[in-house]
């Protein structure tokens, strides 16, 4: 075993499997280390600009992302590396994210927040998140993470992913459209690919009936901005993900009616470290003890 | 079976049970019977001049309320009456009111809010509900329910009602002191009597961690004002009840820091009406067979 092992936290060596060189790596400036010299590297979380070194790694053979999407990494994947992702790390937190936009949308958090703003006491009547039919989109694991949270909440639960599944409930994508007239809210939870693009579009949001609300912790442009903003008045929206990502000062997504917004934040709450080193810890025992790693992206 | 009953909502009284002279008041103006023979009254929700009638109702047997607390009636009730209350149409409602309010805060919504409003893209990392200790204080009805909401979001729950009940993990309120040091949320549902007033006073507050957060959906004065007040920036706070209420204009607490408000609009979301028509036409059913109603609240 010879080679750099990059992990973005600072890491405990006497916990560490013997003959293991790790060196930290924040993704903030350079490198300690010779980046030909590196062999596992673990992207620094949320520092884009951290990727790039890929470039410069000639010999890495393993690229640990800490995040579920790798959409952006695949274009610089040198040819000698596998790629493993964070699949399962944000789970908890970006499953609790969604209940929260779908919570906050239903009870109208934001207007009482804004109420309070001015001092105002103006009770009324709120919909509720109970009795409601929740259409998720992208049944994976942060899908499967959402329906176990909303179990409780008195709502009936439809999941749906890419092919169906019927022993286990699933629907196939091809059943969206008949399943969207009866939804009163819409999670997605999908990667981004060219196939999901514009997944939920002018033709889906026209299905959804008054009222219905679109949550997206998935990727922005699985949903169609333009197409929602059609809808605005009508449909919905509580977005952690929007198309283009981040949403300019200018964008009329900001203030359309019904729509709240939060800055792509779901997956990286406070609850999400641990659980990403005690992954990362894992596969380096599993790399030492020379099994294969989990959560491997590439065929 | 002679004598009027008033219910709060339009009846079909092709389901009524048979020999029911019922009659429909929603608490707007004067009802259309005579008030001296009604003898089953359902108090219309949220409208307290309704409540003043009892006054002149000098043969009403049945009193219902669809409120959980009953703490304004008790005054008011003939000495002919029972009194029967709402216990469990809230739970849902307010249940999951208690968990919008603990995401809003963990999650940081009235901020993101705030930055939507002035088209602000800054995301950061926030706390999470995963990983938290929850205290619920008042482990009746309500707190159950906000416990079963609570269960697959990772957190850990202590349970506290007035006695203890060791076999089923419910602590008595002798140990509320001993479990304030390692809460990291504090949810209140406990009725307004005279022991739970200022329950949560300033000598609870003073026991809980820095940047502990306390959720109030029992009764404003369960929680002392002042002393939430004196601890402000330390101790966060998400409140549907307030003491006063509702909250004059010019209250500090509008805008203390890390306090969200809503204005006690946790029981009343659009699940609380069917659960509360099925409830009064089953003690409708009970009377008419001359069984006892349920939730009594007079000995
Ligand atoms: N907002 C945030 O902060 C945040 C945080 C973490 C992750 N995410 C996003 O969430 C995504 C999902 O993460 P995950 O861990 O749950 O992934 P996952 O376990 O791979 O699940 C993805 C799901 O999407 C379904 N899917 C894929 N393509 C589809 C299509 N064309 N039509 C319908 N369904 C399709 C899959 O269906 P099959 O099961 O049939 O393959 C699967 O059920 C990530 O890729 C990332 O983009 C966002
Ligand atoms: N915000 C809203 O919109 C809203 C809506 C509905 C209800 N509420 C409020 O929520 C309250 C609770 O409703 P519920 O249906 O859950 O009532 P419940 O089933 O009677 O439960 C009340 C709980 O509070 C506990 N308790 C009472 N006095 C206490 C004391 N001195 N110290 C510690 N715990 C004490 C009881 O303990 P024991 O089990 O040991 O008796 C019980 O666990 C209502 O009374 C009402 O005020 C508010």
């Amino acid at each position: 075993m010879t080679g750099w092992i990059l992990v973005p936290w600072s890491y405990n060596r006497d916990n560490a499997p013997e003959g293991l060189a790790v060196e930290v790596y924040d993704g903030e400036g350079e490198p300690s280390v010779d980046l030909s010299e590196v062999v596992f590297y673990v992207v620094p979380y949320a520092r884009p600009a951290a990727m790039r070194l890929l470039a410069r790694m000639p010999h890495v053979r393993v690229v640990q992302v800490l995040t579920a999407g790798y959409e952006t990494v695949l274009p610089l994947l040198p040819e000698t590396a596998d790629l493993y992702n964070g699949r399962g790390l944000h789970d908890a937190s970006t499953a609790e994210h969604a209940v929260a936009l779908m919570l906050a949308a239903q009870r109208e958090l934001p207007r009482w927040g804004a109420d309070q703003e001015r001092h105002v006491w103006q009770p009324h009547f709120t919909r509720s998140l109970a009795d409601s039919r929740v259409l998720i989109v992208g049944y994976g694991s942060i899908g499967a993470a959402i329906e176990a949270r909303l179990r409780p909440f008195e709502v009936e639960v439809l999941r749906l992913a890419r092919r169906p599944r019927p022993e286990a409930g699933v629907h196939g994508i091809d059943e969206l459209h008949s399943l969207l007239p009866a939804a009163d809210i819409v999670v997605i939870a999908t990667p981004q690919t060219p196939q999901t693009q514009a997944l939920v579009g002018g033709p889906e949001l026209r299905l959804l009936p008054d009222d219905a609300l679109v949550v997206n912790v998935g990727r922005g442009p699985v949903l169609d901005t333009g197409a929602l903003l059609e809808q605005r008045g009508r449909v919905r929206a509580a977005l952690d993900v929007t198309d283009p990502e981040p949403l300019p000062a200018d964008h009329p997504l900001w203030q359309a009616p019904g729509v709240l917004i939060t800055p792509h934040i779901a997956g990286g709450s406070a609850t999400f470290y641990p659980r990403a080193r005690r992954f990362v810890d894992a596969q380096l025992r599993r790399w030492v003890a020379g099994e294969p790693l989990v959560n491997r992206v590439t065929p």
